[in-house]
């Protein structure tokens, strides 16, 4: 992943929108689809060099080799980079391994269509690509360029996603153009992809002080929380209570009735500014507004940027549970501004650092490599962790199965909230307590060591008080994820290898469970 | 449509699945996948026939003519029926023309695979088919045999329902196999398809007594109210308090806590057995419990079973406005048994009469021919009704256009009873008076009047009072419908011919309002 202090694109006016990604991830279609979305035509460079040589790429490669190859493609790619009327171009595979196009790309709005590795070698040995001829050669390439792809991406669309993608993604891809010619920093676009719907996540520091907008059709509402808009000076809101006390029906009942004061229509968005509780409550009360009008999610807390903004899960809790009144509904967008957590209190922040951890070991790799170096969380964790989260997402969008694993250190942290009446920790902390139980249960002792002092640097609890190790127990039980009445537990075997639905034996449950207990 | 009258199959064992319909309307396909789900082999009349004259039909057909052709059909259709191994068994699409053929389907469970005329022609024409070279006498015998199926038919599965329409209608075609057992009457099901969900809705006169379910798979909570309780007899169920005044978030915060503590959990069913209030608001309870539970419909009112127990709108009103918190969720299954009606006061009774009058002249035909020859609801009006609603909302699921033709007469009738505090008229007598007014608005007086005699008839009332003409106008002009601030009415031609999205002057619709008013 690039560091993110990567300089601004010059020039200021956000360039053209360039594809680029690995062969055969169908750059050259989305970009020709994006171009028919904007009605005007995508340039191909190596449309443009079968022009200049006159015959198929492949032949002439074969016959004069790679590097003459990459010395005619550096030339016609840095002319279409330079042509001031190109708005849409998708660029050759391998065109990125010319320093002078990486160089001349930050003028552009540089878009990654991802594939997997699998997936390419599928495609691109079936059109008999000089490159895709040897598959241990191919998986080396693969594994070379992904990262430079990583480095040079402002916008990444999934190859996977529906034909609709790339059509659907075009106003995004606009807005991202526009954010970078206006916006400082260098603000990204990651398009998440779910079975109910798919929206842009942007990621920017500084994308809210700018005012940045997306979508822009409809009446915008903001929901919030009375600490939030003080902190951020957010006058024209509707305002809630602070705090997991205030996420109830109530409330919901409260938000929708102003929503409807306010003239509300089904076309509008609900825009949710604020933490969890902000976003699973205006989440929920978007869903449910008319039977549903938009939100778009702005996460100003830790636990919400790296978690809970993403996915479409909303609800409220009711006495008996919590959680126990939500919806699917996903949201029309999301912007994550790092910046917004400077108006955090640390304790807040420190908290959301439990889920950070949580997305580390799930993902493992470079992510888990970068978290377990300590520090401060930076904006390269927080865009990796949603990255992690958005994919899990679009594999499971229904904890049917794989999302089941970001409950990772979850049902014991419920259990332990609900035992303490919500007020005595934030999820944060709870969900710290949780995850050593969590790797107590996976029977991983060093990873546990390790990320009990992770957690403890960043002053979160390593057990828990205030309800006794009964009570957690028997709400554990009761947790609301059991189907057939059994308890799926979630385990890590290693960084990067976690996976749901483990069935517990009681005393083991127990003695995790007490291992964490205070007393 | 068949008089409900028929004789109950012989033998009592339901038979087999025997599916009939029009050619290119792919019943052979439809029997080959439940066949495949049950395990067994499908029988198909045509393929038989072919291999005992040893040449494709076409061929035959031609050189011996229909009459023989007929002959040789009700021979080997007859041969099928007998057969007590037979499970599955496809028909040709003529085969019904015979008497004999037509008497042994009584001991069958008949599944009409109902196709439309221009996908029919386009089918069965491509295939060269004998009877379909000439369009003319196609659409005649098209219009010819519709009776004859609809008349034979036990289960109705759309031919232009997805893929796996039949392998997911498998067990509710089996539940209708065993009810016509069990069940006295002629037990029906409709197959209907949204694009969020298909689900099955059994038609039938004692169906609740006799037990009936589906599906069996989950615990089943029974959400109902206080009065329907006392009138069926039910005493495990979470009875709300009757009436609209009930449909609130607190009713809602109060059957999740009940579900809740119930132990309910997501693989349940929650049975909503009761009228609109009770429908919608346990079906939005099933919706956002845990995000989503399944819900089964077992409506109690005529309003109910023509109208609201189908399409998946529910919801609860807030003081700002009628069902302005709900969810899109489809019932998993509908039990629609008419004799739960004779526990309904009278006056209940006829307001659901309003609701009759509107979807008879939304589907125009057979339906508004049997309809305005007056007399009490019968259940071949009910079983029309429900019908067309499943016919508009299959075309269109959230009111994005042709769904909406089904508001005619709410608009006014919902500005009535926000107006009126929701105490001094059932809905049901409010939509009389809104029908009234759309049909002012549509201009169509001749009409008008034949809907005034016939809402008269079942005392239904003409006009409203309580409330002023001023604020039902501007209630109206604040209906959620709204979109961009226009108000569309849904206005009538002539039965049959109903469309939505009419932009009215403000003058007409206070006109069209003072002519129902007391006043």
């Amino acid at each position: 992943m690039a560091p993110l202090s990567d300089p601004a694109p010059g020039g200021g006016r956000g360039g053209a929108l360039v594809f680029v990604g690995f062969m055969g991830a169908g750059k050259s279609t989305a970009a020709r689809r994006v171009a028919a979305e904007l009605g005007v035509a995508a340039a191909d460079s190596d449309r443009v060099i079968e022009e200049r040589i006159g015959e198929p790429i492949e032949g002439w490669f074969d016959r004069e080799g790679e590097r003459a190859f990459r010395a005619l493609e550096e030339e016609v790619v840095l002319g279409l980079l330079a042509d001031p009327d190109a708005r849409v171009i998708a660029l050759g595979g391998g065109a990125l391994a010319s320093e002078p196009v990486r160089a001349a790309l930050a003028e552009h709005t540089v878009v990654h269509v991802e594939v997997s590795a699998e997936v390419a070698w599928r495609r691109a040995s079936g059109r008999g690509r000089p490159l895709a001829r040897d598959r241990a050669r191919f998986e080396q390439l693969f594994a070379d360029r992904a990262a430079v792809y990583a480095a040079a991406a402002d916008a990444t669309l999934p190859a996977t996603a529906s034909k609709g993608a790339a059509r659907r993604a075009t106003p995004a891809l606009e807005a991202l153009r526009a954010a970078r010619a206006t916006v400082g920093g260098r603000p990204r676009m990651v398009w998440a992809d779910a079975a109910s719907g798919s929206y842009p996540v942007f990621f920017g520091r500084g994308l809210h002080a700018a005012g940045f907008e997306h979508p822009t059709d409809g009446r915008r509402l903001t929901v919030t929380d009375t600490d939030v808009a003080a902190a951020l000076g957010v006058s024209r809101a509707i305002a809630i209570d602070p705090g997991e006390t205030a996420k109830n029906l109530a409330t919901v009942e409260r938000v929708l009735g102003e929503l409807a004061r306010a003239g509300a229509e089904r076309g509008d968005l609900v825009v949710a500014l604020g933490g969890g509780v902000v976003g699973d409550l205006a989440g929920f009360c978007a869903a449910i507004y008319q039977r549903g009008m938009r939100c778009v999610q702005v996460p100003t807390t830790l636990v919400a940027q790296v978690d809970s903004a993403y996915g479409g899960k909303t609800g409220v809790d009711i006495a008996e549970g919590k959680n126990y009144a939500g919806a699917y509904h996903q949201p029309a967008a999301v912007v994550c501004d790092p910046a917004l957590l400077g108006t955090l209190p640390p304790a807040e922040l420190a908290a959301g650092y439990a889920e950070v951890v949580k997305t580390a070991l799930i993902a493992g790799g470079s992510l888990w490599a970068h978290v377990r170096r300590g520090g401060p969380v930076d904006d390269e964790t927080i865009l990796g962790c949603l990255r992690t989260k958005l994919a899990v997402v679009a594999a499971d969008e229904r904890d049917g199965g794989l999302r089941q694993i970001l409950n990772l250190g979850h049902t014991v942290a419920h259990a332990i909230e609900s035992a303490t009446g919500y007020a005595r920790y934030r999820h944060g902390e709870a969900v710290a307590v949780g995850l050593l139980a969590a790797l107590r249960l996976s029977g991983a002792d060093a990873l546990r060591a390790e990320v009990a002092e992770l957690l403890a640097a960043h002053g979160l609890p390593a057990s828990f008080g205030g309800a006794s190790v009964d009570d957690v127990v028997a709400l554990t039980e009761r947790d609301k994820k059991r189907s057939g009445g059994r308890v799926p537990f979630v385990l890590v075997e290693e960084p990067g290898r976690v996976t749901p639905g483990h069935a517990i034996a009681p005393d083991a449950l127990r003695a995790a469970v007490a291992e964490v207990h205070e007393g």
